[in-house]
């Protein structure tokens, strides 16, 4: 949707509406029913959650805010499929989402079919002044959809990966894996620079406003880290050696009994790694990924260089092309390769705080990114599950640094040699 | 099984095995997949849990031990569907059932399948040594799996019960509901009798040996405890009355926020109760169920009485017909009326230990009773869910005093009068 | 107090007050500022709120109710020093009792010696009427403060045994300690025997009325495990076989980490016990004492015996003198030897429930036994914390299964052979 | 000791070393010995453990690195001691500091003693190298026990702050209390400004190095938010109320049961407040404190401002004189008034990270403040707890945002009109 989207068209919205909606229905056709269920975390949630919250989302900001008469497809559903929009309501607690086989799978799927009706019903009939205002809330729903699809796979991937049956969502790939590049260092010089959303086409709140920010010279790694670069760290005693972690790392490392990335394994052989496609030996010079903000940054400081800010990250990407290892590639999982982005976000060295003269949208959507600019950090980039229309230069995902189950890894930084 | 098993007879002993797995199954039919799937508290298990651990049982204790180059089903199931033996090895966490999609309800029903099939040709086929060593183990089996029939049905009300749909397992039932009886006390004398099992048929090893014990003359109520009794405790201000309480009773409260029997509901119009047969009114006439043994030890003290020993419920239990409102029955709740036995599980005075002279059966199966006599209290008479043959006098069931999601009441008793 | 108390005499009463009260002081004396305030686990209490505990029970129990115009000491101190009894009103949550810097020690002993005072003004001044109402009052207040003696150095020792520094209460010990004995099993008869307190002399409600109960034939071990076989049975692996343990134990063993006795180290030289008179190399030949109930019960079924019920230990105990190294010997430590009491209360198979018949009194002195009726288990025959005239045969210790911070061991029994 | 301090003078340095050390004890003279003891959270330390640590921070790097022949008081107090540097080696558990009633009250000020006597000794007798090295040691020694002496403060003021007898640590003060000012907004254009300490005089690490950054145009209130301000957001549902909160703040409201900030109590008569003077009516106009990052943003987005971020803070301070209400008045408390500085610290927007460029010192006291940059938030200005010498400019504090215990209010901020 984002690339194509233009708002003056009915047909193109409906078209973009149609093709974001198929593709989370498309993710999920190797589930079976009961996969549908499981919520392996309270972090995650089950993909029938997913399937639904995201039709509630329309349900809710377009059907109920703009389309005539309409009433809600069930009394309790507003109630079940709330993720946290306090103005909107009460909610069923989070963390007990996979307790419900209530509506099932094919109740979900009716919701779905129903709310797709009424959004198109809309699109096509609406007057010119409500299409406006429904166009930027469909979009907005859709860039949502897109960001569910990515966590629809990264919370099936736990659920999967922490089955001691290790259930494939897909066959294995017999693409070949690279080689290692010996990667490099581009060094940028100061300036007080422009970061941030600049208002053309979608984006989210919390990218803008546009503004000025000083940047020291530094430079930055040409490609992500490896597993095999990992893997040094891991065999170095990097977990064991304080040195290297923050105090509320070291804490969360010690609470999580971590000991490696998330989803890798030692047997006899050596390491294995569990990935969407199963189990396979850990492959060397693909990026790692699945390690949280406190391991990154310990295998950082391991390494002597740092994580850079996000202002680094935004600046080092400057005009290069959008491209990389996305969801629309059928991977799965970091391929390695050129490519500034996707295959694993980039933690960066920034808490998630408000651009200097941020203001959220007023109304229950003003409670979607502001709210949690709190104890979490920036990722850039994209991953290998993002869908590749969905990510830009200036977004910003944030997850809290303890955060492991998302695909997330990291670049190196370092302060520019005088 | 029990009432009708002669062990010298194969084809009795097949028909008595099919008879009891395809209750089992039957049991489930109500249910859609995505049921199959829920835990939803850490006491509960997913009904798919119990389809696969009922035959786990026999594949474990009769197939691997007895069945000639029996080789299992699958390398992991003993891993997954073990519920607490020890002795056989490592298992799945108990408060992680719920989170395994996979194997599919699929899977586990051909895991029944190929267990039923090669349980049924080593009854056919047995020498008759080996036949008469695993008919007692395949006995065990079946009253294993009929101790799990009523499980999967509590276990089920229990997430159809905290699901805000509310469920039902069973269209609402038409029947008529008693009137209320006013119950009377009935005399016990003192003496020296005998109790527990004395060896003839089935039983648990728990229930014996059988030996002699002093009860002092005493007086016991007719019937159960009626939702109308405990509903004036509740009026009374018995939930906020600590001088009725067990001091970990007032705790337990306090925690569970208890101010009324698990599945009661208050709404404008009065109490509801939600049933396997969806919320209803609260019959005011049928016995009171799902209350814990604090709540019953309270209820009991406020009324002037107190709970039965284990001894007096059997003592008066005499020779009375074994008859009652049990799963047979499928109304699937209290009935009321003039049975000693059925409805609702009596919490009794007793906590669980070993009668004198007890001693666990050597090897793993050793663990089926023994290691949980701490912190349990007996309850007695079997309830609208136990499979009618599965019942005896000397059945002694046991449970923490906290829990409440089984159909457990309460009947009266008294010190007779001097 | 108990041996010697004769209702009768304002002078004995007085006497027996005064003396009792004083040795409460009298263990206090080695103790630090410091020392009055720390509470190093939930279940224990500083020596400060046992000073003043003990003290609010004679202000609450006998003041109040009986001085006239006698108004409380400090109106908080009822809120502070409550325990645990309801119907007196709120009170301080038990697990802050450390958090109090004040009052201050002086301020405890102020309120201490202003409630003697005026308890001493009573006995010396009351009318007969009022004074035979007092005197069990102020009988049963000195039994509570027995009690509390015993907690009190049970949970200084917990506090020093937790401390880096190891305090010691009292200097190391010159005495000899006792050669192995070996022991032998005492055979006693079936019977229907008498058990209980008979109502002659001092005794807490929970241990009547007497009553009759039938006892199978059984043997006792002639004396206490010791040191030495317990450690046969930690050299042996006990801690980590399960097949020894009750379920609940062997997650209590799990969830504490217990590898051996509390207070035991292991060094490079052997093991170590921490004793009221400091480190100390383990003594072989003396009883083993701070094991929980899960591991005298373990300990118990790795030795092919079992733990004695109540009743086997009364009926053993029969008319043996109440004989033993107690509190008044200073060992401060079990010492071993034929005596059949003190030393280290014996746990017993039996949880705490009402013997036949019983009633707590009315008001809140009922609260002091019966509402603690749940899980929790009966030990027997007092230890060498526990005032020589405190116990009797027919006295009822209760504790959790899963304590260990009493000076509780174990003694072993075993049905008869046929 | 920062104003006065020159290195170059032994004797400088000895009375800046007395004179600091004779502050931290001459805070405690208030104290019964049993104060001394109480930690009343896990954040919290009693005053006996900053009196040792103290110490031990000397003892450790200074006397253990420079001073010929040392050998430590004693070998347990390093274990015992220690904070957080995990470099010097493992320590007791933070939340069990108040579980040690040894080394007693009197032993921690022998160790005092001792400490100071052989650093005085250093300072006398060390060669000039030694004493060059060792001179920036005792500096950093210093701050760090002035933030010791206020966290002694905070600490003890939330020991009896939790006390229902409400104990004073000083009489109340018989001073007049401020009328309300209305306050005013100051205007700041924006720039490209310099931040951070400069290098002149003592600086913790964090505070530098200098850098630019930029400033967009804003406005900051020219003081701090009174009670009387704070209570109109109380009284305006303010904690009852999702749309004000942080996500994760409103998590912190619900778990900790806010409605207040802490130390704030209602009675028939109104709201009263808890000071380190006693109990007393809530002063309308001197500032609130005690509020949590989360507090103080919420009641922000109510007023319709803004917190400002730490250059925002740092850039409004300019150039005034480091003034204000501070330890050194002993008002123990707020008191409102013109100056910038102190009576509470300043919550800011900005979470606590490196400046760019930062590098933290190596070895042990290189985990002082860079491991703690994450999921904290910075603050500002000094409170009426910190030392005067102590604050700057570019000082910054730092907590997580749910911290309450410390003297911490807020001062809005709002972007600039256009």
């Amino acid at each position: 949707m984002p690339d194509t989207f233009v708002p003056a068209s009915r047909k193109t919205l409906a078209a973009c509406y149609l093709r974001t909606r198929a593709r989370t229905e498309r993710l999920c056709a190797p589930l079976e029913s009961e996969d549908y269920q499981i919520q392996s975390a309270a972090e995650c949630s089950p993909p029938k959650w997913h399937l639904a919250h995201t039709s509630w989302f329309f349900e809710t900001f377009v059907l109920m805010a703009h389309a005539p008469h309409y009433s809600p497809f069930h009394p309790l559903y507003g109630f079940l499929f709330n993720s946290y929009y306090d103005a909107v309501g009460d909610r069923w607690p989070r963390q007990a989402r996979g307790l419900l086989s209530r509506p099932t799978v094919a109740d979900v799927y009716s919701y779905r079919r129903a709310v797709d009706e009424r959004v198109l019903a809309l699109i096509d009939s609406a007057d010119e002044k409500t299409l406006s205002a429904t166009a930027h809330l469909i979009d907005l729903g859709l860039n949502h959809e897109e960001q569910h699809q990515e966590l629809l796979l990264t919370d099936l991937k736990h659920a999967f990966g922490h089955n001691p049956l290790r259930p494939r969502y897909a066959p294995p790939n017999e693409g070949t894996l690279p080689d290692g590049s010996p990667g490099a260092w581009e060094h940028w010089s100061s300036g007080i620079r422009e970061f941030g959303h600049d208002g053309a086409g979608f984006a989210f709140d919390n990218e803008g406003p546009r503004h000025r920010a000083v940047v020291s010279a530094f430079v930055i790694a040409s490609r992500l880290v490896t597993n095999n670069e990992y893997r040094q760290f891991v065999d170095d005693g990097g977990y064991t050696r304080p040195e290297f972690w923050l105090s509320d790392g070291w804490a969360a490392r010690r609470l999580g009994g971590w000991s490696a990335p998330l989803y890798w394994h030692r047997d006899g052989s050596g390491w294995l790694e569990f990935t969407l496609r199963g189990m396979r030996p850990l492959a060397p010079d693909v990026p790692v990924c699945h390690v949280s903000y406190y391991e990154a940054d310990a295998f950082a400081r391991w390494a002597g260089a740092r994580l850079p800010t996000e202002y680094e990250w935004e600046n080092a990407a400057g005009l290069r092309a959008v491209d990389g290892n996305f969801l629309d590639s059928e991977l799965l999982h970091p391929a390695g390769g050129p490519a500034y982005y996707g295959d694993a976000w980039v933690w960066t060295a920034s808490p998630y705080v408000a651009y200097p003269g941020y203001r959220p949208v007023t109304g229950a959507l003003g409670e979607y990114n502001g709210k949690f600019m709190c104890n979490q950090m920036v990722l850039r980039g994209g991953s290998c599950a993002t869908p590749a229309g969905h990510i830009r230069r200036t977004y910003r995902n944030f997850f809290p640094p303890d955060a492991r189950w998302q695909f997330s890894g990291l670049r190196l930084a370092k302060d520019a040699p005088v």
